[in-house]
Formats: structure tokens, sequence, C-alpha cells
């Protein structure tokens, strides 16, 4: 092991592996990852070249062999429990994707939650043998996150009781679903159902794209993939054209919503039953943005402990990158913004489970909490998570720049999060809308309740811009609950601010609709301070759980760096409220520094709590042993370029160059 | 073309073609440039297929074949001056990078500055005729900006009168030079000059690495590609590693230094004489963050006119999402920018100019001012290029990120900017260090000159933190002088801050260095509000010269978005100066409103202004014509995934699954 790394664990003041149990939530849960994780790293079967390496239909070819490799592993393990198969997975997948991802995340869960029993009876044993292997076709070429304006048609045709599908205008083909263009041979098309003339909107059908046995695209299929992307290259997103495409009546999701062999069209019993999924899947996300800011922390971090640059004294031997305090305050905050965002994935996670619990019970009371908190977290996290990946990479130089680093496929397969599952603004919109509805009982002399009852505080306490004066005094910059505190603060200011900023714009203006679009920038940041107050309090929560007094001391630290990081970046908001004063908010700069020199005698340690093992990473700079330089001349020779030593390129141009000029 | 973006172009209130003179330097210029392109995109030699559907291999393959074809077309076409030169090659090149790069950029420059005139005779016929095609190898896998620290050695052998090279650890193989893989014949090598048992840092030598008849690889040399990056995979960046490599002392660059036969060292007369390139490149990657920005706000500002989605009045269809407040603050402040940058650009070719005639006759005098400038503005572009490239990018929802828009690629292939050619904290830091040590002038009563002449203020009029009071009155928001009055004393006051700072550590530990590395971020702050006042300071200048009553009425509205929204994202530096009220904050935040709406009618030809050929541009979504959804499809169609209806793997992997399971 590297010398420089093996001290930098010698000096941790706490136990790394407590830390660990705390982030996987439990001793227990920590030793069976690892178990589940072994299986892999251990099996020989998933030994495979660096995908880096590979042309795009090579890297497909080996997305799907591993896909079909996981499928039968873990049937031989018997690993069924979602959150191990989810171990597995990732410790496969390393930070690439999935080829049949869509079929497990979109296909059979569709399947099980709208199939009717008779349609449950046929399609369910075809997808869980992969007879059918399926994917879910909403986005088209015009249309994201606005599904009502979706152009594809199922037309009932009642003398042939089937549904004829088509994608009527360019801007109607299906594009973007994973698994669409060249591996599945169903889809899940989303499409406006129109029945005895009139259009009931959007409907789920069962679509076979291509022959199961032959594999060839059916009559009036028009299918395949989309092209190279920024990322998930492995990964076949892919288009459908549907050119009066007839599939039969029974092939219409009809768990909720029917359609009669006569054509009359039966409604579902409630539109709230599809919005759990929706959810669920950006809880989910919240806990990608921290596993991928964890990746990405552990390549710097241990990067910056093993090289040495510059001098910081005359004569003495070149300092390790991490005692620059620039890069102290480039990847410490983010450090801290990578366990702020653990801790909330797993509130998310538990939130969710607590709520869907109530809703299964019919109490739909907290979706509308839920469904706001999940929208805005997902934006918030993953955009930050999506800034501090490049950060993390342009803290490595060069080297970060290199595909060897591992980083650029972190960003690259993260990224899309800030736009798939509901784009980020539109997300921040969503939620701001709760908010000011909220905000606005509130003021109609309604009680709130949960994460926003804040909005119930009385106006005095809410305070107005400049109408400071003796509160600022009242903040201590080094106690967590005071910070909380004063985050709330800002939100409730903020939010107070959208609103009234609507109401002036409706005095002015006939519309609701503009008067909203013409305070979208106050919303916005109404909505992310929102968020901000919320990790930084659910950050502080957690904090009162942890017993061990070491890992809660460095826990802390973290904590209030997290919480006075938030605040410089946005001194403007705490400024412009009146809840800090000048000097608080010039307190706090020398405060940060402080910690971040704290921070320095931990920060490997810290990375190393997040367990992640170096076949997942498949980083050269971000191995645990810090033996980098080596394994990167290793991984350079194996590029393709130096299969041969002589180009052919030289004997077709740069010869014959010579004798032209 | 699309009706959309046809309206947004009868709408311009400004003559497009007056704006693009302007940001090409005159009607001569846009005349001269166009016909170099031209010269390009009507050749077929030139059509070829879409890199992204390459391989690695092929990519290559690709670039070489584009740079031995460039050649001789420019020889041909009798294309010698350096901008035709560069218009011509960035026509070529559209976003991508050339694969003999180095070989014009500093093989041959090197050459041309460091060889004695014997040295000249043989190496320049060698170099310009591409018998010898070469290399410039410094950066070493340990060792970047740090030069000093760089381990090569050269050694010279009085017995042969021969240097020998080598790479003495794993850490001192050079690695990253472009060429260097696989298409130089030569590098120019850095390396720690040893004679007669002294060493004498850094010189330049001529290696010889691979045979000029057969390619191989000479003795000695270890040689090839570092293996896939972020970008520039159409370049094969190298390693080179020696061991034990011999060449004549007359192949050391000896213009300036020195050994003799006997081995003895005669040092050069100045060290300045090579700072000249550096402070050149710098001026020039200022004029690339214009470019790149320029090209990705083209794409997101036209595909937000072409693209409509949701709603923004029940029962209208659905809007251009331009109209949406919330995507007119992403792009709009973007456009700014790269019309600032372009100033900036304009600005520092001029200076460099300026000024190395100054140098050529014996004047060094304002070297150190328009070094510091370079540095920090090298960093202070990039940074805010990069960081909006990928805000346009993803403003463009998931078609943001497939390669058909051409974003990722602006973004890889811009993104080393911020690293190369030295890393931009570094450069921050060395703006700072000339920007603290002019503050101690000031202070000691020297009289400064030049643009940092506003450290001479008087105290009274540089405010201190909190001591604040009549002065925010003065400021006009509107007023862009008294805008940039405000940027000035906000970077004076943060200069004073970080030399405070400086001084405080000073008295509390023993070391200027730790004083100093303990005050970075404060530093970094000072001169990313240094070059930030100098941004808004040229950007006001440059008004005055446009004549155009309606072209200078749009670009005063961008400049002043570009000074208000620097303001509101650093609002809390202004507030804790004291240089601006919270009413006038809040005044700023909703002008900047106004503003945004008033350039929506413009924004589609402010970015035509940019001129950007389709063929350059190499994106479905930024067509001039607006055709995006029938050009995307057109696109995709031609993945090589789509070669084939059904994939190998359908038959090597998804097929026998279904059996064993």
């Amino acid at each position: 092991m590297n010398a420089d790394i093996k001290r930098e664990r010698e000096n941790a003041t706490f136990d790394i592996e407590k830390m660990t149990h705390i982030l996987d939530g439990s001793p227990e849960k920590t030793k069976r990852r690892r178990e589940i994780e072994s299986l892999v790293f251990n099996d020989p079967d998933f030994d495979e070249e660096d995908p880096n390496f590979l042309s795009r239909s090579e890297r497909y070819d080996q997305a799907v062999r591993k896909s079909a490799q996981m499928i039968l592993k873990m049937r031989e393990f018997g690993i069924a429990d979602p959150e191990e198969i989810y171990h597995y997975k990732s410790m496969a997948k390393g930070t690439l994707q999935e080829a049949l991802g869509l079929h497990f995340v979109m296909f059979l869960p569709t399947l099980n939650s709208q199939c009717d029993a008779q349609q449950a009876e046929k399609w369910l044993p075809l997808a869980e043998s992969y007879q059918a292997v399926g994917t879910y076709a909403q986005t088209e070429l015009g249309h994201g996150t606005h599904l009502r304006g979706l152009e594809t048609t199922s037309t009932y045709d009642p003398a042939t009781q089937e549904f004829v599908l088509n994608s009527p205008t360019v801007s109607s083909i299906k594009w973007w679903p994973g698994g669409l263009g060249k591996s599945s041979n169903h889809a899940i098309v989303l499409a406006q159902l129109h029945t005895l003339g009139r259009c009931h909107g959007l409907h789920a059908f069962i679509v076979p794209i291509r022959d199961m046995e032959t594999h060839q695209p059916l009559p009036g299929i028009v299918v395949g993939d989309i092209g190279p992307k920024f990322g998930f290259n492995e990964v076949d997103n892919g288009f459908l054209k549907l050119e009066n495409v007839r599939v039969p009546r029974e092939n219409m999701l009809m768990k909720y919503a029917k359609v009669e062999p006569d054509g009359v069209y039966v409604k579902p019993p409630s539109d709230k039953l599809t919005y759990g999924t929706m959810v669920f899947v950006r809880s989910m996300i919240v806990g990608e943005s921290y596993r991928a800011l964890a990746k990405a922390c552990t390549i710097a971090i241990r990067y910056s402990a093993v090289r040495h640059q510059s001098e910081l004294r005359p004569g003495e031997p070149e300092p390790q990158i991490m005692d620059y305090q620039t890069q102290q305050y480039k990847l410490f905050p983010l450090l801290a913004s990578a366990y702020a965002f653990a801790f909330v994935g797993q509130y998310m996670t538990q939130t969710y489970h607590r709520i869907s619990g109530d809703i299964s019970q019919g109490d739909f009371s907290q979706l509308p909490e839920l469904h706001a908190l999940s929208a805005g977290l997902k934006a918030f996290t993953t955009w930050e998570a999506n800034f501090g990946i490049e950060v993390c990479r342009m803290s490595c130089g060069g080297h970060g720049y290199s595909r060897s680093s591992a980083l650029p496929d972190i960003y690259v397969e993260f990224t899309p999060t800030c736009t798939y599952e509901g784009e980020n603004t539109v997300m921040m919109l969503q939620t701001a809308r709760y908010l000011v509805k909220s905000f606005r009982q509130a003021r109609a002399g309604q009680r709130l309740s949960g994460i926003v009852s804040y909005l119930n505080e009385p106006q005095d306490r809410r305070l107005q811009p400049q109408a400071a004066g003796a509160r600022p005094a009242l903040v201590d910059v080094n106690d967590l609950s005071s910070l909380v505190a004063v985050y709330r603060l800002r939100a409730a200011a903020l939010v107070e601010m959208a609103a009234k900023n609507i109401q002036q714009e409706l005095q002015r203006r006939a519309s609701q609709e503009e008067a909203w679009n013409n305070s979208a920038i106050d919303l916005v940041r109404a909505s992310d301070a929102h968020c901000h107050y919320v990790v930084v309090k659910i950050f502080t929560e957690k904090l009162a759980e942890v017993r061990d007094p070491a890992v809660h001391s460095v826990l802390s630290t973290l904590a209030l760096l997290y919480a006075l990081n938030g605040i410089t970046r946005n001194s403007g908001d705490f400024l412009l409220a009146g809840l800090l004063s000048v000097p608080q908010v010039l307190q706090i700069s020398v405060r940060i520094k402080e910690l971040l020199s704290q921070l320095r005698l931990n920060a490997v340690s810290l990375v190393d709590a997040f367990d992640i093992h170096d076949k997942k990473l498949n980083s050269v700079l971000g191995r645990y042993d810090g033996n980098v330089y080596e394994h990167m001349f290793q991984w350079a020779r194996r590029s393709p370029l130096n299969a041969t030593e002589v180009h052919d390129s030289f004997h077709k141009y740069l010869k014959p160059l010579r004798s032209k000029l």
C-alpha cells in the first residue's frame, strides 16, 4: 500500500467500520451487503474487459451478456430480496448501466400493477421467463415531462375488437426508452386512447414489437437504436414508429380503466394510483445522488492524498495536494454533501414506506407532501451531485480527464438523473406549487402540519427583507439546531417573497398562469431553500441517533461544514432577509477554514467508510491501495490504439503526405 | 425552414449582419472568414461520417486523414496567415481536435524560437516537410503545472558528446502530450539537465522517438497511447518512457542556454523570454471560451425556439420553451457571457500585441500585469463557459444528452481548458499574487498604473465591511458605468480582505507560505472579483465603439444583464462590503426579469449573429433551419447498432437464456 494513504488511515480519529454501519443502516446490513458483493467480485465470469476499450456494439454486447449472467446467477444464489438484488447488480455493473434495466424497473412492475387477473396470468410468466423481454415506451421525440402532450394514438376498432396504434407525426415517434432499440420484443406503449369517436387520454398497451423466435421487427413496426449518447452507451435506448399496428383488445392494461368489447370506455376509480411509483423512483434517485457523489469523493480524496505537487514550504518535499486549502475547499464540502444525501436517502425510503402503508389503507392525506418532497429533493440532490462530480474530476487535474479515473463515466451515467423522472426545474416548480399552496392555507388560518409547518409561524417570526434588527444576535453559528432554525427562516422568507410576487403580478396582469410564470425564478429559489432546510434538518436529526462519541464528533463536523458552507454560498439570501449580520457571515468564513483543517485528518477515512469496493469503483486514481501511477501505466498499455506499434494511418496518410509536398 | 424560428428572425430589432461584423472585428474580416470557411464546406473531401459513429481507432484514423488533407489544401489555396489558418481548420474540425495539433502549436514554434542558426537549418525543413512530425513532451505522470518537479533527466556525457535521457521513476513517464502516442516521430522533451555533476534545471531536447521510414519506436523508447479520455479521442495523447536514450549534443535547443562540447553549461541571458508564449496561449483560450459558449448557446436557444412543451395558458397551444422564465434565466445570462467573452478575447489579443511590441523592444515593464490578467481571465472565462455549456445541454432536456445535439462533444472538448496551460485554481492564485503585491505597493505609497490602479484609491473610498452607510444610494443599477464602479469597489474590498487575512495569519504563525495557503480561499475570491470587474469594464467600454443605435441598444441590454446577474449571483459580497443596500439588490432581481423578457425577442437573432455554420456546429438541435426532429430521426438511423436488424447478442445471450431458466 502507498505510504501516504496508509498514514492517512492510521491518523483516523474514529472507527471506520462503525461509520459504514451507520451508512448501511446497521452492522447486519453491512455484513449482508458484503456477502452479496463478494459473490460478484469472486466470480471469474464477471472478469471482463474495461468497457472504455470497447466499441459501442461490443459495449452493448457485454452489457447484454452481463444481464443474462446476472439473471442466472441470482437464481442460482437465491437472491430475490429487492435490496439484495440491488447490491448484487450494482457490484456487477460498477458505474455503468444494465442493458435490460427497464424490463425489471418498468416492464415487470407495470404488468404487476396494471394487469387484470386474466392479463397477469398470460403476461407475467412470459416476462419472468424472458420469452417476453420488455420496455416502457412513454417519451416521444416531441414530448418528455409533459405527458398530456404525447401524440401516439391507440384507436379502438369494435369490428375486430382490436386497437390500432399509430405514430401520426415525426414528433410522436417514441424516443429514449432503454432496451427498446435492439433488446426488447415487447413494449408497454403509452398512447392517447380513442374509442367511439372520443379521446380518453393516456393509457398503456402491450405491443409486441419483434418476433419472439426470430427477433425480427413485426409488420408496421419501425424500431432501432437512437444512436450514441453522452453516456448510457451500453444501453440500446430506442425509437419506435407505429404504422397501423393492431393489437387485441386484451392488450390494453385493464386493471383500472377498461374498454368493453363494444368500445364503451370505463373510467378508472382514482388517478392517484399511479402516483406512488413515481414518488418511489424519485426517492430512489436521492439515494443515487449519495452513491454517485460518494464514488467521486472517494476517488478525488484518495488521489489528493497520494498526489504530491508544488511547494508549500521552501526546501521541504512537495506536499500532498490535499494540504492545499483550495483543494480542501473543493472537496470537503462535497464530502459533507455526500454524507448529508446518504441520510436524506435513508429518510426518503423510510418516509415512503411509512406513507405507502397509509396509502394501501386508503389514506392519501400525506401523498401531496411526499410528492412535493420527493420532487424537490430529487432535483436538489441531483443538481448538487452533478455539479460536485465535475468538481471532483477537475480537482484531479489532467488525470481526472482520463477514462481510467472513472470520473467521466460517473458523470455521464449520473447526469441524466437531472432530466429523467421529471426534469429538475419542473420538479422544483412542483414543489413550489405545494409550498405556495401551503403558505396560502396558513395565511387563510389553516393549521399546517408536517414539513411545511414552519409556514404556520406567526408573521412577526417570518422576517421581512430589511425588517431585521435584533434577530441576528440570536443565531449561534456553532450550534446546528440554531442553524436549522436559520435555514427554516430563510425558506419561509423566500416562500413568502415568491407568493407575494405572484400576488403583485396578479394585480398587474390577467391570468394566474402568467403570474406564475413571471415568478418562476423566485419559486425555484424558494423550493431550493426549502429543500436545503430539509437536508440540514435531516442531517442534524441523524446525529441524535449516533451513540459512538468519535463517530458523532466527526459527523457533527461534517454537518456543521455542510450547514455553514451553504450559508456562505447563499449569503445574500441570509443577509437580505436579515437573518444574519455582516460580522456573523464573516465569522462563518473563518469557521469554515477551521472545519476544513479539522476534517483534513479524517478525509481519507471518511471516504473509506463509504466502503466502495475497488472493482465497483473501477478507478486507477481511487484505488484503495493508492498505487495510482503504476496502474495508470498498465491500464494505458491495454488501450486498443496500442494493439499495433504502427497505426495504419501512418501508411495511409502520413507517409504519402511527404511525397505530395 | 421551421415556422417558429422564421418568426423569431423576423422579429429581430437589429441588423444581424452588423452584429456579426462587430464580433469578427470588421465587415472585411467577416467576409474573409466566410470565404475561408466556404473552401471547407464546399469541399467534398471534407464530407465524412459523424465521428460519434466511429470506434476510437477509426476516429483517430479520420483525424489523421483530415490533418494531412488540411495541410495539402491550405498549400493549394495559399492559406498561410495565422488567422486564416485558424478559420480554415476550425471549420474542418468542427467541435473536435486536430490529430497533429501539437506539431503546429508547439513543435514548430519551439523549433522556431529556441533553435540556434545551425539547428534551425537542420530541423525546420524536416518539420515543415513532415519528415519530422513532432510533439512537445513536458507533462509527466507525476507532475503537471509545477514544472520544477519534473523528473525526466538528461545527463551530458562528454566522452561521446551525447545527452543520455532517462525516465528514472514511474511518475516521470511523459504523459498527455498530443500526437505523442502514435503520430509523432520526434518529441521535444523537457528534462532536468545534468552536466559535470550539477543539475541546471529544465531544458528542451529534440528526441527522435520513431524511425522516420518504418515509424517503429527506436531502441530505449517505450511509447504509446494513454487510452480513452472524456474527449479528445481523435487525438493520440501519449506516454513516453526513456531508457538510456542517447541524442547528440546538438539536439539540446541552444539558442539561449548551451552546453559546450566539454560539458560546460552556459546560462541563458533572461528567463522572461519563454514567458510570452504562455501568455499568448492563455489569451487565446479566452477566445475559445467565447467560441465554445457561443456554440452551446446557439444550439440551446434555437432549440428552445423550436421546442413546444406543456402549457402556459389553459386551452392555448403549447408554448415555445423559450417563453418560460426559468428557461430564459438559464440561457440569456449565458448568452450575455458569450458576448462579454467575445469582447474580452478581442481585448486580450490587442493587449498582447501591444505589449509584445514593447517586449520586442526590450521593455518588459507591462509583462507582469499581462501575465496576471491572462492567467486570471483564462481561469475566469473557462470556468464560466465550462459551467455554462452544461447548463445549455441540460436546458435541452433529454435530447441534449444525445450525441446528435453536439453538446456532449462541445463540453468534453472544451473542459480541459480548465486544466491545461495552467490549472485554473493555480492561475487564480497567480493573479492574486499580483493583486496582493500591488495592494501592498499602493499601501506603501507607490502609485499604481494600469488595470490595478483602483487599488490606489484613498482608503475612505475602499469600503470596509460593515462600514457602509451613505454609499449605496450612489449606485444607479441601470447605469453601466455606475455598475463598473461597484464591481471595482467589490474587487478592492476583496483584495484588501485577502491581504489583511494574510497579515493576520502572519501575526499568528511563522511562515509566509502558510499564511498564503491559509488565505487561499480568500485569494481566489479576490482574483475572481478582479476578473469579474475587468469583464464588466471591457464589455461596457466596447459599447462606446458601437455606432448603430439598434445594435447598441441590444448590446447594452446584454451588458446590463451580464452585470446585474453577476451581482445577484454574488449578492453576499456586495451586501457584505456595504456597496449595495437590500432594496437595491431586490430591485436588481426585478430588473433582471424585465431584461430577460426584453431579450426574448432577439435571442435567436443574437445567436445567429455568432454566424456558426451548420457544418461547424454539427448539431441536429442547433440547425439554422430549425428542422430538428426529422434530422434527429435520420441521424439515429445511421447508428452503427442499426446496421443489422437483429444484434448478435440476441442469438448469443437472450435466446439461450430462456432455455436455462
